[in-house]
Order: structure tokens, then sequence, then C-alpha cells
């Protein structure tokens, strides 16, 4: 928390300094809006993380990745639009009698193409809300590995691929 | 083969007898066509089969369940108009590294809503497709046993819930 005041505390700084900000919400890590309505957007894909998986800690469960209409076009060029959203959506898992099934939400993942806004991320923003919250965001510092990761993804800092 | 024979022969009799299919193929229980383009309807939920549950040799590996306008309507209401078409969508599931994730399309089973064609089954009628086949349907006798189960679903035979 310490690490994400003074992130804020200096936000809000060079936002009084520029006038481009008006409230440190609008960190250019938290620019990112809820991705209303992804439910009904396509699925993508599912998987399962276990114990076994490095991600784990973070991920650990069972992810459904959605994509908005702008994304499905990015799908299928290999090159994703302005305007594209993926969502990795993780549901704590259970297992009983068989069957692994999601339980309660752990987080929503978004990540938002923008070139103009993100261009110093590969064009790609990141934004974690938490659980079902709308507008409760994970920490700062906890959004600054996801491009170096996903710029390992072959297809345009994007993993997964449709159909999967 | 020598029960799917038979009740073809049946149906062919019934259908010289009253006119009412033009040919074998036309038999009540395989009337349901693909359900062409549910990738791209809304995603209800997904769960894993494992080899403890008894359903394991028929279903097991991760399903997708998808459905339509219509179902989306029956899931808000509790019953299900005409027309709603569910499919659950079986993959072969794989894991490897701490992730477990699907692979080849086993089965895409299909329910379709219709009051009259299918009163005699509490208004459902119930198909199943092998693999990415678009035309290769399980034997009729195969198919017997889904109304009974699904009579004993919380929501007018559905077993899902939306959202999951």
């Amino acid at each position: 928390m310490t690490s994400r005041r003074s992130t804020l505390a200096a936000a809000a700084l060079l936002a009084a300094l520029t006038g481009a900000w008006s409230s440190p919400r609008h960190l250019p890590g938290e620019e990112i809006a809820y991705p209303t309505g992804y439910r009904l957007w396509t699925h993508v894909k599912s998987e399962i993380i276990g114990p076994e998986h490095p991600a784990f800690p973070r991920f650990g469960g069972i992810h459904h990745v959605y994509a908005n209409q702008p994304a499905m076009t990015g799908y299928r060029a290999g090159r994703f639009p302005q305007g594209s959203v993926i969502v990795f959506d993780v549901l704590q898992a259970e297992q009983r009698d068989g069957r692994t099934f999601g339980t309660r939400r752990r987080v929503v993942d978004v990540m938002v193409k923008d070139s103009i806004r993100f261009g110093a991320t590969g064009g790609w923003g990141f934004e974690e809300f938490r659980g079902d919250s709308r507008t409760e965001r994970s920490a700062p510092e906890l959004m600054r590995g996801c491009a170096g990761c996903h710029q390992r993804a072959p297809h345009d800092m994007v993993f997964s691929d449709f159909p999967d």
C-alpha cells in the first residue's frame, strides 16, 4: 500500500503540474473501465490452473476468456484492432464427486487495445478488478508484469486462439 | 446397430402409413439440426468431468454449455420459450504442467425446446453429434436416457444456471 500511495502521490503531483488528470484515479494503469456485459461476449476458451502451475497463487482456479466484437476480428486476423477488449475471468475451482467447477470469482482481468494510450506497452492496457467488484482494482505494482509477459504471446500479445 | 435398424424400419413403416415423414432420417429423435454458430452464442458455464464421475465414459473431459437467445430468456425466466437451444460441447481434457485444457471435440449435445414436436419428452428434443461432424449422429438408443435424466433438473429440464 505504501508503494501504491507514493505512486498515487506522484501521479497527483504530475496531474497538478500538467493538468492532464483531474484525479489520481486516472493514473495510466487505472484508466481502463470495467468490461460491463462481458459475460455475453464470445467465449474463447476455458482452462484450469492447478497448484503445480507457477501462476497458481495469482490465477489458480478455472478461468474463462471472453472477447468483444473487435477482439473477435483480431483473433481471425492475427492483429487486434483498436477497441479490442479481452477478459480473463478467474473463478475459484472446487472439486467434488469427480466434477471440477467454478465457485466464487477471484479476479476479472482486462486487456484493452489502444495504440495511442498504451503505446508504451505494445498498444495494450491491462487492468484487474477484484472479485465481483466493478470498482476495486488491484494495486498498480501488481499490473507491471502484465505487458512483459504478454509480449511473449504468439499473436499481438494475445495468448489464446479462437477457436481454441 | 440392429436396434437402430429396426427403429428405422418401424419409422419408415409409420411414415409410409401416415405420410408424416418423407425419409427415415426424420425419426423423432433425429429431427434436430446441427446448432450452426453455437460457438458465438452465450457461454453459460464450463466444468470438468473426471474419472471418478459416473458420466466419465460418455462425457469425461471439459465441457462448455452455450445458449441461444431464446434460451437466455429461459435462464432468466425459469421456463424456456419455444426455439430455445442449449449446447453441451464436450472436449477431451489434457493435463500438462499444472494446466487442464480441452483438446479434440468428443461430442456436441443439443437440446431444443419445441413443445409440439417433443411433447412426449417434456417439450425438449435431444440430439448428439460426434466429434466435429455436423452430420454423424449418435445412435438413437444412446439418446433414450436424455429426457429421463433431464427430468430431474431444477428448471424446466435444464441443469445449468446463468450466471453460473
